[in-house]
């Protein structure tokens, strides 16, 4: 029997994606999507993840559930092939958590670097919450309830997909089975997208730094964000040399330019090496850069925006579309513990004589 | 409105009850049970717990289940009266604690009395699971899931009751509300019974050690272990003055002798007062001793070995007695849990605008 492709992926609902989110993680699964070569794709909104270090928070998570489901059907995410699941709808990946928490060490936790860099990040210290401590352990169980085998993850995210593979073989060895296929992390082909830079320049592109464009935003604010962005301090006068290294401009064309922009928006230059040469040798003025970046964002973002405020008329009925996704994953996910328990020979139903 | 009482208590399922648990649990749920002052009595075969120390010594948790149910009802626990819950067929109680599990700190949970104690005993170090370090979590559950406000527990489990309160306090504070009831711990009234010692003088009744008097033994091999008790080393000849401390013979009696059990089975003396002095100044053989706790502990354990035989006979209906006490308890639960979601804002129902 050949084995199902499942594909898992998901974010956090701690706010609303914007273009960084488009190019490190939703252009890859628009194009998965379209390939079509798959079984099944989940995407999840992890709010329970969210909670473990917003439970004093939780308005933030609530609010950016519903935001998110909007921000993947209007990016182009079709759920007649993906199920947009809610995390704290499907209770068994609870209970899956339980089981393998007593596989996992807390020292093997403490030494995770995902876990490490965002408790720095955090400020977690004497504080840490457990939840936090043990949310790798909750991830292995959301990969492994749907039978997911395909993680397409960035590059700081791999530890997880790690953890996970251990506590498939500490399951197996421990309860002598083979019930969970191991997990394959799939890392984005341009490596150049999988993090996009601030409009300010600032390497990481978040909300709270005020640097972001988000999907929803209005042509306007989109234009007003790019006229405002970081480019190169030194080219002064247009006639000034300009560089293109750390030019937030250039990042951003990097990752969103194609060929045919050029024909259409900017028909002095063929392609963007032309672009990048020019403004290194002189002669072109940041006015320019940024006003043909703002045509090749509004392209993207407007039909995004179109498609939102259409989704918008309709709360309820993407809600209803979740809450059934949801409800078809917790069958899927129940599936799964009741191989666990058969595994692990506490299904005591089994030990009923007739 | 008057408080509901709810009373939770439990065990893990990893051995058969000894006269041990009979004086430090049992005996005083039996009373309990007897005054039915109480709405609801649960007892819960805590074997999702039992497994945080036991992932890879599964056997023996799942085979125990259904031993530590025997031993319940034989001991007398009526099945009309109290609810006896296979913790594992509740799943909610997970889900809760990994609400709870963002609540508590990493820090909290090394810092508590118990699980460093029991730490030390298992030898757990740099290989101590997640599960175990979070079990205080999941004990919370237990006791919130039902609403349970009044448990009764060793001293050595103050702590848990502690942490369970601190959860409370956090959640209310946390998601500004009053969802839950503060437990209230529940000492045993003769503190004497708390605990008994091993049949070898061991402080600790334990399997592992072979010094136990089970409630399923059969009558020859109570009469064999309560003959080998640990007594007065010195005690050597008859005339000899004895010591009553330390004494394992008379540890035993101070917990179950009761002045009608002179009448009847050793007349010459009115009470343990006056053989205790008897066998203080000399002149009282061990083997007396001995045949009179045998009687009292034969007479104690008769009618539940007879129960046990004919509860033995028909296993099928007792764990299905369990499985309907756990759907209904999952169903407690459930509710609990939908309060607990109401109060963080994440029951996403409450969204829909119809």
């Amino acid at each position: 029997m050949e084995q199902r492709k499942v594909i898992l992926t998901g974010d956090r609902p701690t706010g609303n994606l914007h273009i960084g989110h488009y190019v490190g993680s939703v252009a890859s699964r628009l194009s998965l999507q379209e390939k079509g070569d798959f079984d099944k794709f989940y995407i999840l909104i992890a709010d329970t993840q969210a909670l473990t270090d917003n439970a004093d928070n939780v308005d933030k998570v609530k609010n950016n559930v519903i935001q998110l489901a909007i921000d993947y059907l209007s990016a182009g995410i079709d759920p007649s092939k993906v199920d947009i699941v809610i995390q704290s709808q499907v209770p068994e990946l609870a209970e899956m958590t339980m089981y393998f928490m007593n596989l996992v060490t807390v020292a093997r936790l403490n030494r995770n670097p995902t876990v490490k860099d965002e408790m720095k990040q955090r400020g977690f210290n004497a504080g840490l919450p457990a939840g936090f401590l043990c949310y790798p352990i909750s991830q292995a169980s959301d990969i492994l309830a749907f039978g997911a085998n395909i993680v397409p993850v960035g590059e700081d995210q791999l530890p997880m997909i790690e953890q996970t593979r251990e506590i498939v073989r500490a399951f197996h060895s421990t309860y002598n089975c083979n019930i969970f296929s191991l997990p394959q992390a799939v890392l984005p082909e341009n490596k150049a997208c999988q993090r996009l830079v601030g409009t300010d320049g600032n390497a990481k592109m978040s909300k709270s730094l005020g640097n972001c464009i988000f999907l929803k935003d209005e042509p306007d604010v989109v234009k007003q964000k790019i006229m405002n962005a970081y480019t190169d301090p030194n080219h002064i006068k247009i006639t000034d040399p300009g560089k293109v290294e750390g030019n937030v401009v250039f990042a951003y064309l990097d990752a969103f330019c194609k060929n045919e922009h050029f024909a259409k928006y900017l028909p002095e230059y063929a392609n963007l090496d032309e672009l990048k040469a020019h403004y290194r040798r002189g002669g072109l003025g940041d006015v320019k850069i940024k006003l043909f970046l703002n045509n090749i964002l509004q392209e993207l973002l407007s039909p995004i925006r179109e498609k939102r405020k259409e989704l918008e008329k309709n709360l309820d009925q993407i809600y209803e579309m979740l809450f059934e996704n949801s409800k078809k994953a917790s069958e899927v996910a129940r599936d799964t513990i009741a191989k666990m328990k058969d595994a692990m020979g506490i299904n005591y139903y089994k030990f009923l004589s007739k």
